[in-house]
């Protein structure tokens, strides 16, 4: 499937990286993708991970919109909105927007605080904006690499959740989880959902601090 | 152990029945002992439990706080400061107050709110309006009949959290809540981690509504 993965960060690498390996065509969208690229260069983390990754493409925002038939928003929370108003909501008319970025606000120290809460989300937020897209949260309760490889963990007994209106959205979603290694996919119902698993990141913030490691996630014993 | 529970609803009642059970001496606070036990007299449940657990007397917050050894606040978070103030700061001071309130806000519809969120917590509100008590927050991110019969789900393979400021009071709480049935209890931190816990709910109230059922909790898989 041709994907566009928004967003040039951990997220969006371990995303793009593991779409390209099962067989997706993967664009990923960022600003200005020269910037990107030059940037990359004095950043040794992304530069590796651009040369391992030649099968990922840089592009614009809207030009990976444009290219694909699924995106991801792998965007910082507070930049989400702008990068999909820069991809375009005509270029998400139809498709399904997978929701993984979090409302985290780093501006008053750690851990993060949230800058929408409680009755709204930025799923919601995404959704109100986008109305012709097909948003489905899901992810963004979990470190990168867990998102990516969810075996690592556990034997990959744990749990990633859903949120969203469009029922075979989630349906595709989860089959996209599955090929993952995500066995545990917990349909938490629809868009307004997403306040809970948002809300959760503070929880989720002590566990890893606790830990001292990112590998951890929760399951829903029931 | 001699315990004061404060709160007569569906907690309180969970937690004073499961302390006799367990052979310890419960008070339970209420405002007006002689008006609720007069409106228990009206409400088939209340009576019924308290015809149940005759082991457990009635008393003022004062006067249930006078005789315990440690305190559990069951109250409704929106009343839990007014109840531990008429239970009196001289008579929590030095003395473990388990904190299991929520600051959940009705009043605007289903699903509840939080009252307070984000950057503070009911936990950390009672520890500052408290500071000779040794605040520990926890069970409050399961139903009232879990928190007290734990294995009744999963075989007892989920986890429970810990926040507080006092080692030894934790220590103390973690033997309370082995002996309850809990085995996985999770030490989250200071009391500021009670963000987390109260900033669960959203979640857990999500579960509990795609699952119809209360009898859900998380397992942290670390």
């Amino acid at each position: 499937m041709n994907i566009a993965v928004l967003g040039t960060g951990m997220v969006g690498q371990a995303i793009a990286a593991r779409l390209v390996e099962l067989g997706h065509s993967v664009r990923m969208g960022t600003r200005d993708p020269q910037k990107t690229f030059e940037r990359g260069a004095g950043d040794e983390g992304f530069r590796q991970w651009m040369d391992a990754n030649p099968a990922v493409k840089l592009a614009t925002y809207a030009e990976a919109a444009s290219f694909a038939e699924l995106v991801v928003n792998a965007t910082n929370g507070a930049g989400s909105l702008d990068a999909l108003r820069a991809a375009g909501a005509e270029r998400l008319d139809g498709k399904i927007l997978i929701d993984i970025a979090n409302p985290l606000d780093f501006s008053r120290g750690m851990p993060p605080t949230l800058f929408i809460s409680n009755d709204d989300s930025l799923g919601e937020q995404i959704q109100r904006a986008f109305p012709g897209a097909r948003v489905v949260k899901t992810l963004n309760t979990v470190t990168a690499r867990l998102m990516a490889y969810p075996a690592l963990l556990g034997d990959g007994q744990h749990t990633v959740f859903l949120s969203g209106n469009d029922a075979a959205a989630k349906a595709e979603v989860a089959s996209l989880l599955r090929s993952f290694g995500w066995q545990d996919i917990f349909d938490l119902g629809d868009i307004t959902t997403a306040r809970g698993v948002e809300m959760y990141l503070p929880l989720w913030l002590r566990l890893w601090g606790a830990l001292g490691t990112g590998m951890v996630n929760v399951r829903v014993v029931r």
